[in-house]
């Protein structure tokens, strides 16, 4: 007979469109697992866990296939670190809530810190002997996760990117006006996102212009030459810009624009894009159109890539698949096998791999002027925003769905 | 036997996401009808009819379709005001083209402002004895056109603008953090839009604690008194405010400020949330969120209400019905005919009762304080974002349609 034991799965950094479907691909293989009796959520990542506040997602039942239209952590979510001593009290906590409630599986759905949190646990529990399978599943819109071709999230907000940029550029087109739009995009550390916004079709050509990445130290006195010979050509502009361009020191190219409006007592708000538009009614063109849609970009699940929803599902799936099968301390990655038709697999990545890294934008798929992206970056990202869902729909809107915040009866004493 | 005229159809004012809709109705009415044989479209408003500037839709009888699902004016647009009086010379540059082209129908798909353009033509071509029918089409995301229940063009807004808050909604309830969100919406003269978000609906209840309308006067202590006494109920809260809310003399709000802030040399950008934003930041919670969809809000026909296409299509159809008919200097408005289920029709109202005027959201459906909406205008709203529509799709992103801008043959010379 098969000993059963149960399971914990928690969310945890920034909300995406899909990072919902991943709990739901868990949980549909969960319950059919023999070895697992009680499913249960942390609530806001391992926070859920020290302070024993566990979600049954069984008596929930109804509400579980709900979640894979629904954007954000339905399960809440963290930012906690933690500590690199296993000496600290938390290790201590989180193994007792573990044994108290016969925890014998866990999953942790989130981006590179997340991977962090899970790779530690599993070495605390591999050095204090407690049998547990520990697996990670990858959430993030930066697409930046080593070890997977990409990162569920990424597709459904370059589907939503590319969707908006398309409609403003037909908005644009409406007026025969000489006009500049400027999109600022999500993406403090990586460009992909940025990138993404290639994907975007107008009459033949893609919309952007011109993209700005992270990765490419930003020269506002380069910026505005381009800009400059590409409105030349040209009558409306599309420009897309990260949100976390840097200086040629590596400094936030806003915080370092910020400093220098400090002596007028000035807080500057409102993102990159905002100070651009500025420089560029200055400088360029008199009529320059800004679009910032900020966190709506990372949680429009009424404009989810289909590809997307999918991957987020499987890695959820199989990660408890891997778990069952005994494997810990890895995360459930995306493999690509092909790219026309694009066919994926879900393989394992030791969490050492992915843990703390980045994966910036590559540099060989970043044009010599540093101001686009290479065929190849398109031909990697095309895929990925595809298909669409017929989410469904209440009173005209989405019909997204709120799992209670009902918890399970504690067994130990209060956290600190 | 029937004597053929032609038509020419314009779009003038700012872009909606189902203003193709009705050029599409019209067309297929048109091509249905004995008594037109050719069907223009003037390009860029009544500048196209000015500068002789027609396409002919027939012969891209294959984009038509597709424009019925493509954001912004497929004919382009303008602000284009004719002058009052008969004398001037582009009063007779426009019949003098009419006449040279043959043209008996002439319809304008706008707002207030074109209104006024389809009725000074009309009242035109009566004086001098021109044979024509003029009839207005109705659009605005504004919903402030007098004699129609609604208009063209709202309903698709307000889903937009409430799929948004709802996901945001979700994004901001991940964290258990105290936090507002502040969403700056269009509508510089009337708050419809802004009224229309409490349809989103969190757990039950409208997603907005608050909503600030340009009908009610704004005045900044009143509204951090409001937003203080709504965070001692509620961790996390909603705002919605109006881009046109406007102080106790009926100045913008935001010009106002802009003005103080006008010795620091600083010009301020982005709209009221930012500054609003900057205002709760210091006096009530660290954590503002802002979100300002700008112009993604009026062209987002990925989000459109099945409703508000609808009737988009239907208002375009039956102005070439209605002029057919021997009708002109009307606009072809909706007329509700119940709201459970909602059930509608087309009629026709006078020019002179829509041109230049405003339909303020009305002061009987805003709440004594000020800071809401009634349940009377949640029903009125409820049906005009109902339905979706599933709009084709093309490598994962909404198939669009462009006209190509070729012009038939000029008959006359130059404009100006």
């Amino acid at each position: 007979m098969v000993q059963k034991k149960n399971m914990i799965i928690c969310q945890s950094g920034g909300p995406t469109a899909v990072i919902n479907a991943s709990v739901v691909g868990a949980y549909h293989r969960a319950v059919k697992a023999e070895g697992i009796e009680h499913i249960y959520g942390g609530y806001n990542g391992i926070l859920g866990v020290l302070k024993e506040e566990l979600i049954d997602l069984q008596k929930q039942d109804s509400v579980m296939d709900g979640l894979q239209f629904t954007p954000s952590s339905a399960l809440g979510s963290c930012r906690y670190k933690l500590a690199s001593d296993f000496n600290h009290e938390d290790y201590r906590r989180i193994f007792q809530v573990f044994e108290a409630h016969n925890v014998g599986y866990f999953f942790y759905n989130g981006g590179n810190d997340s991977m962090d949190t899970a790779m530690k646990l599993d070495k605390y529990a591999k050095e204090s002997g407690y049998d547990i399978k520990i697996i990670g599943i990858p959430k993030t819109i930066d697409n930046d996760l080593q070890g997977t071709d990409n990162c569920p999230g990424f597709g459904s907000a370059a589907r939503y990117i590319n969707t908006s940029l398309l409609e403003a550029a037909f908005d644009c087109y409406t007026y025969s006006l000489k006009t500049i739009l400027l999109m600022e995009v999500m993406g403090r550390h990586s460009g992909w996102l940025a990138a993404s916004s290639a994907l975007a079709i107008y009459n033949g050509e893609p919309v952007p212009d011109l993209i700005y990445l992270p990765e490419v130290p930003f020269s506002q006195e380069k910026f505005l030459s381009q800009v400059k010979e590409k409105f030349k050509e040209k009558e409306i502009l599309f420009i897309v810009v990260s949100e976390g361009i840097t200086d040629e020191q590596g400094e936030f190219f806003l915080a370092e624009q910020a400093q220098k409006n400090d002596q007028f007592g000035h807080k500057r708000l409102g993102g990159v894009s905002l100070y651009l538009q500025d420089v560029l009614e200055e400088n360029i063109c008199k009529r320059v159109k800004v679009i910032n849609p900020g966190i709506l970009q990372r949680c429009a699940t009424h404009c989810v890539s289909g590809t997307d929803l999918d991957e987020a599902y499987w890695v959820g799936y199989r990660a408890v698949d891997y778990a069952l099968q005994g494997n810990s301390g890895f995360m459930a990655a995306i493999k690509r096998l092909s790219n026309q038709p694009y066919q994926w697999d879900v393989r394992l990545v030791p969490l050492e791999q992915v843990a703390n890294k980045e994966k910036k934008f590559p540099t060989e798929w970043i044009v010599p002027e540093g101001n686009y992206i290479t065929q190849d970056a398109i031909e990697y990202m095309k895929p990925l925003i595809e298909g669409s869902v017929i989410a469904p729909l209440w009173k005209g809107l989405p019909r997204y769905n709120i799992l209670k915040r009902e918890f399970i009866p504690r067994k130990l004493n209060s956290w600190k």
